[in-house]
């Protein structure tokens, strides 16, 4: 299941995906922030696209794709963060168009995993770069042994995970209580 | 719309995603492929993962996003090609788990453009050095005036593209016959 830091969610999440479990994760959330009524789904490419596109189904509403290069497939205005892949220990950016969120917009952040928080404090810049509001962030693992959920928290944001990890150590999961 | 080669589809197909349409788009690769009866899709990651979520949704069966980094969030014993970006001018490897597949599938390539075919000529290597079979080639945007259709075709592989696009000279769309 991976090391002291990483859990291996390959064969069913983040690589292999189990369509109608990830369907599921995304009716979950729908039904956890359907009252916030988010406008738009944002999460950062690529593995919490599934899970956005299924949440983004049950909710009716559109989603949005953080990129992380800017291309030629991205018109010139877009708004960009700079964030850290802890994965790949490195810095990035990452870009939104102008033209997808505007300041009419509610979004509902989601993504795979939360450790750092790196991807979504640099969403939530963003968000606020754009004068667009911030429905909540909706999480399916927490590293909660990691600084991003508590840091999420004390900005007062309203974060939802479906499972709590507190930690990895010895390659067992223990959860939270 | 872009330039002579570039088309910007990013207000509702691989940047914000228009849920409905894509979900559609979906629907319409499942009941075109339904009778080659895949197995699983695999598509490369990003832009393709929204449009194989849907029709994975609708044929009932898993799908597998390969990876354009080899990263800790993998397992160590992956598949590998070698394919080359015309959007970043970069080559590149894609990476699948050997676990995500085996001689016993049969395989949907699911992508939202097809131009030189790189990407989708590097699945299939790696789907043959899996042993599976090939179930067809579902392609949203074709650039038919770009040599991977025909490439894909000179291979007997089984392409359904949904737009096929013979020009986009002078910025002006002209669609094949």
């Amino acid at each position: 299941m991976g090391s002291n830091k990483v859990l291996l969610v390959d064969t069913f999440l983040n690589h292999m995906v189990d369509t109608k479990f990830v369907y599921e994760i995304g009716a979950e959330f729908a039904r956890i922030f359907a009252e916030t009524r988010p406008s738009k789904i944002v999460t950062v490419e690529s593995s919490g696209i599934a899970i956005a596109a299924y949440c983004a189904l049950h909710l009716q509403i559109p989603f949005v794709i953080a990129k992380k290069y800017y291309s030629s497939n991205l018109p010139k205005d877009v708004y960009s963060a700079e964030i850290y892949s802890y994965t790949k220990n490195t810095p990035a950016n990452i870009y939104i168009s102008k033209d997808a969120v505007s300041s009419s917009d509610s979004i509902l952040i989601i993504d795979d995993f939360l450790a750092y928080g790196s991807a979504v404090l640099g969403l939530t810049r963003i968000i606020t770069d754009a004068r667009a509001g911030l429905a909540g962030v909706g999480i399916c693992i927490e590293k909660s042994f990691q600084p991003g959920a508590n840091e999420l928290i004390s900005k007062g944001i309203n974060l939802h995970s479906l499972v709590r990890i507190k930690s990895l150590e010895g390659g067992n999961i223990t959860f939270m209580p």
